[in-house]
């Protein structure tokens, strides 16, 4: 297996990467909802209800309007996602709940178990788009073993803007090329890379639900291509 | 035992509170010095070298001086040291290291069993004035069981400024009182206290070596007076 040995920190993206944001908003949607007699299709609310939220990063990461964190997005975008599936009645503070729901999603099956392996070696660091406050708590819940979080709150923007993977290097005091940033997304990859991180590509093709599910990237095109956080323990010689 | 359900996260102080600075410093000069023929006063070689560090925080907090890293402050306090005990010969390379020496300091007996105890119920964090990479270096080097570290390079700024304890509740998005701040340290503690932290003074007699003991705060002067992490747990019901 492929080894890393300049590399001494782990930066992983959280939402998708981690934990599984679909599953768990599902959860968390149905538990809030489904009292009130509401039926729909949860994971379906989840995908809606995310998409919005990746769209509301972009004026932030632009400049055209200020950084807000990641939890006020989720509340704020969640008016759209009941609009969408035209459900009412939810008071202020049940809408509160339900938009905090994104600090309480669960990992992956392998994602805690990789982690601590590569704990041994390697420092595992948060790179979210998440705010501390969001990750943390979410990690308290979960079990996440962080080192440490470097929320967009430290930085305030989102990624990829490439002053997040810039702070990164100089958080940790290492060089780029010492950093692997660890992700399921291409964008988030592609400026990783692009700024002088290495990469590790994990696949999760159930992030966004049955059926949707991309192909690999092609072999080269990221340092590390793995199916799994135990896999890329592997790779990394953890 | 007092109880504070309101905590939510306990944010430490680091050298002096958590590491004992002073054996590891001693231990750091003499595995560099000694094998060049230096003999001298290890533990009394740390106490000189620590005191311009905390003095050269000072112009930094009043804005006289641009931030630097602690780390920074590591290495040009060094040369104060040295001069001052007549010790030269060293090369800018184990000068780098020596400073570096500030990243491997061991915990206190306790505060390892402590934090893990604590960390089922509250936010175990770092509040240092030490940059994110040194803390951390210092962590993953020493099994110190961080949840994240606020470091100094965060802000700016130094304690006891008043806006390190306002970023915490900041990042933590939880109220100032929901946070417990832990130090060995009574500036630190008043100034936390000052912003409406909560307050946990843990007796460190040792931290400038045999003889140097000061006596107990006065009982009330903080929420919590402790001898040790351990007995802090207790007090926090972990």
């Amino acid at each position: 297996m492929t080894d890393f040995p300049e590399v001494r920190a782990l930066t992983f993206d959280v939402f998708g990467t981690v934990v599984d944001w679909r599953g768990g908003i599902a959860r968390e949607a149905e538990n809030m909802l489904a009292p009130k007699g509401v039926t729909l299709d949860w994971g379906g609310f989840a995908n809606v209800w995310r998409k919005p939220i990746l769209a509301a990063m972009a004026p932030v990461r632009t400049g055209a309007r200020t950084y807000v964190v990641m939890d006020a997005l989720h509340r704020e975008t969640l008016d759209l996602a009941l609009a969408e599936f035209g459900v009412t009645g939810l008071d202020e503070t049940e809408k509160h709940r339900l938009a905090m729901g994104w600090r309480r999603l669960d990992p992956w099956p392998d994602s805690i178990e990789g982690m601590n392996q590569l704990k041994a070696r390697h420092a595992v660091v948060a790179l979210s788009n998440g705010n501390i406050a969001l990750v943390l708590s979410m990690a308290k819940r979960a079990g996440i073993p962080w080192d440490t979080i470097l929320g967009a709150d430290l930085v305030n923007t989102y990624k990829p803007d490439a002053a997040i993977y810039d702070s990164a290097a100089r958080f940790l005091d290492i060089a780029p090329q010492q950093i692997m940033m660890v992700a399921c997304h291409l964008g988030d990859l592609d400026a990783a890379k692009s700024r002088g991180l290495r990469t590790a590509y994990v696949h999760r093709p159930l992030e966004w639900g049955e059926g949707t599910e991309r192909p690999l990237p092609a072999a080269g095109t990221y340092d590390v291509i793995v199916h799994s956080f135990t896999e890329l323990a592997d790779a990394m010689g953890a």
